[in-house]
C-alpha cells in the first residue's frame, strides 16, 4: 500500500504531521519519523480540504471567450450550437484535456460533466488521477437507437480506474428532455445506482414555459414525475420558490449552485435566503467554461458568498458555509467519502503557500482561502492519495 | 536613458517587438536586431496594459479575515476601530508594504490610497517602482492643529521619485468631514493641484442621513458645496439617482467603483444601467482588504462585469468596456499619460503566460483577462519602463 507523510503541514491552525496509507488519510498527528514510502515536506504550507465541482460541461473550453456578452439567444443560435454542430469526438478530449488541466491547477479533484462524446473524457480523467462523474446525456433530440445505445452504455458501464470515475445520467432539462425521456434515464440510473443529474429552473423563461405547458413549476412538474430524490443533482435552481426548496429538501435533492454562469448569462440571482433556510444540501459548479469562463472552484466560493450578501446582510453565506458548499457537500452528493481532513476519509487535500501576500496575515485562513486567495497560493493538490 | 526591447510579443494578436525609451513606449514595431540596454524574449507572452486601483487603504491587509462575514456595525465597531485603534506608523508601513508586493504580483501599476500615517506607504511605494495617489485624509474628528499640519504637508509635498507618487487630498466621507472640513481640504487641493478623493453615497443609510441632515442627497449636497469637479474621484457612488449621474458626468468626476466590497459589505448593487448612461467616467478599486479581502484589480474587472449582467441583460458592461475602466480611465483620473499600448504613452503593461491553460484557446485576449485568468497568468510587470 502506497504511503505518504505530509511533514510540518498547518492543520486547522497547527502544525502536525498527516500520513497518507493508500488513498485515506491514516493520522494527522503521525510522529516525524513515521516510516512511509514517500515524506512531502510542507514547510510553510497549510493542508485545506480539495475542491469539488458538481456542474461543468468541461469539453466547452474550446468555447472560452467565444462570443462573450451578446444577449442569450444570439450567443446560443449564432456562436454556441454552430461551434457545437462541428466539434468531432477528438475535439471533445482535447477541450476535456485542457479542461482537467486547469481544474487541478485551481485545486479541483472532482467534476461532474454533462457532454456528449465521452469516452475522450474519460480517458483524460483516468490519465488525470482526478475523480469525476461523467453524464450520459438525454435529450428528446435523439433517435431511438441513439438512446438505446445510452441505455446499453449505462448497463455496461465499469469505471476503468476502479474507485475514480462514475457514470451519472443526465436528462438535460425539462425544456429538452420531455416525460418519457425523464422516466426512461431515471429508471436506468435507479437500476444501476447512478446519479441523476439535470438542470432545473436555471431562467424565468423556463419557469414560464413550464406553466404554459405543465400548468405548474419545474421543481413541481419533475416531483410530480417521481424523479426526485437524494440521487438527483440539479444544477441552477435560481427561479424557486419557499415550497419548491422545501419540496427538494424533503426530497434530499442536491443543488449545484452556479453563480458567475447565473450572473454572466443574466439568469438572475440565486435566491440563498429561501435556498440556506430550506436545509437544502447546496453545492457549487463552474457551469461550463463558455458560460463562466473558468473553471475555478474557489473564484466560485467567493462569487457565491458575495452574490449572497449584495443584497444587504453581509452575514449571510459566510466563508466557512461556502467553503462547505464546494468540499463536503459536492463529495457527498456523488457518494464520495471525502471533503473532509479527518482520519479514513480519502485523501483529497490543497497545499496552499501560506508565504503569498494574499493569505498573509492569517486571522483566518478559510476566510483567506475563499475571499482573498487565488490558484497561485496552491503548492500541490492530493487526489486519492496521490500528488496530482 | 535606459531602454528595453521586449521581443517576440504578442499585441493585439499580432507578434511584434516592443520598444520602451526611458519610461514611454517608443516603437510598437521595433526590428528585431534593434539595439537596447536590455532584451526580454517574451516568447509565448502578450503585452496588456496594466491596472490602475483608483480605491484602496493598502495598510488594511493588517485586517484581512478578521470579523468578516459580521453585520456592518459589529465588523466596524467590535473588529475594524478597535483594531485601528491599536495601530503605529510602523505596523501601517507593514501593511502597506505588504499591500504593495500583492499589487504588484496582480498586475496593478497604480493604487489611490486613502489612510493615516502616510510617511511610511510614500516610503514603500518609492521603493516598490509603482505608481500612487497617497491620500492625506481629513475628519471633523482631528483637532485643528492636526488639521493644519496637514495643510502645511500639501503646500510643503515634494514626489520623491519624480513622477510615480502623487499626493491627494481626501476628505474622508459627508459622515465623518463637514461642510468647513471639505471646504478647507478641497481649496488646499485646488490650490496645490492636487486630486480630490472621497467616499460618496456608499450605504442607503449615508443618503438618508445626509437627506436629514441637509434636505437633499450625497451628490447634490457636495454639488452645493461646489466640491465636484474633474479633480474628485468618488469611491462608490452605489446610491446615485439618474439625475445624480448626470451631475457626475457633467462636472467631470470620476468614479471608483468597488463591487467585491460592495457586495461584501451588503451596500448593494451598482446601478450601472445609470452610470454606464450618464457617460460618466468609471474606475475600479479593490477597496480596503479588509472588506474585500484581497487587492486584484482583474477579479475585480469580473466581478464588476458579471454584477452588472445578474440583474438580466448579459450585453451590460462587456469585457472590454470593464478592462477600460481598470486601465486607461484610472489613469486618466489621475493625470497619468498611460494605460494604453501605444508610442508615447508611458510604459505599464502586464506580459501574460499564453500558455496557462486559463488563457486558452484564444478566442478574444481581452475576454480571457478578464473572465478565466488569475494572477497565475501575470509573467511580468512594468511600470514607468521597468520591470517591477
Amino acid at each position: 500500500m502506497n504511503s505518504i507523510l505530509i511533514k510540518n503541514v498547518l492543520l486547522d491552525g497547527r502544525r502536525t504531521n498527516v500520513l497518507v496509507e493508500g488513498n485515506r488519510f491514516a493520522n494527522l498527528d503521525a510522529p516525524a519519523e513515521c516510516c512511509a514510502e514517500e515524506v512531502y515536506d510542507a514547510e510553510g504550507l497549510a493542508i485545506v480540504p480539495a475542491l469539488y465541482n458538481t456542474h461543468n460541461h468541461a469539453a466547452m473550453t474550446l468555447l472560452r471567450g467565444y462570443g462573450d456578452d451578446k444577449p442569450l439567444k444570439v450567443w446560443l443560435e449564432e456562436y454556441v450550437w454552430p461551434y457545437e454542430d462541428k466539434l468531432t469526438a477528438e475535439d471533445i478530449q482535447r477541450g476535456s484535456a485542457l479542461a482537467v488541466k486547469e481544474m487541478k491547477a485551481s485545486g479541483s479533484v472532482f467534476f461532474s460533466d454533462m457532454y456528449f462524446d465521452i469516452e475522450g473524457t474519460i480517458e483524460e480523467v483516468a490519465k488525470s488521477g482526478m475523480r469525476a462523474a461523467i453524464g450520459i446525456t438525454f435529450l428528446d433530440y435523439h433517435s431511438k437507437s441513439q438512446r438505446d445505445e445510452k441505455l446499453a452504455r449505462i448497463k455496461e458501464w465499469k469505471d476503468p480506474t476502479g474507485g475514480r470515475i462514475q457514470l451519472a445520467v443526465c436528462p438535460h432539462a425539462i425544456y429538452t428532455a420531455g416525460e418519457e425521456t425523464f422516466r426512461k434515464a431515471v429508471s436506468a440510473a435507479r437500476e444501476n445506482g447512478l446519479k441523476i443529474h439535470t438542470h432545473l429552473s436555471e431562467t424565468r423563461q423556463e419557469v414560464e414555459d413550464c406553466l404554459k405547458a405543465h400548468g405548474t413549476t419545474p421543481v413541481r412538474y419533475l416531483d410530480s414525475l417521481g424523479v426526485l430524490g437524494p440521487d438527483v443533482i440539479a444544477a441552477h435552481c435560481v427561479h424557486v420558490d419557499k415550497e419548491e426548496w422545501d419540496i427538494l429538501a424533503e426530497r434530499g435533492v442536491t443543488v449545484a449552485h452556479c453563480p458567475c454562469s447565473n450572473m454572466k448569462l443574466g439568469s438572475g440571482r440565486f435566491p440563498y435566503e429561501l435556498a440556506v433556510a430550506s436545509g437544502c444540501r447546496i453545492t457549487l459548479g463552474t457551469d461550463g467554461p463558455s458560460s463562466n469562463n473558468n473553471l475555478d472552484l474557489r473564484e466560485e466560493m467567493k462569487f457565491a458568498a458575495l452574490l449572497a450578501k449584495v443584497a444587504g446582510d453581509p452575514s449571510l453565506v459566510p466563508a466557512a458555509e461556502v467553503f462547505k458548499w464546494a468540499t463536503v457537500n459536492g463529495a457527498r452528493a456523488f457518494g464520495i467519502d471525502g471533503g473532509e481532513i479527518k482520519v479514513g476519509k480519502l485523501a483529497d487535500a490543497i497545499l496552499l503557500d501560506m508565504k503569498k501576500e494574499r493569505l498573509q496575515p492569517c486571522h483566518n485562513l478559510i476566510s483567506n482561502w475563499v475571499y482573498s486567495a487565488d490558484s497561485s497560493c496552491i503548492s500541490a493538490t492530493l487526489c486519492d492519495g496521490k500528488f496530482i
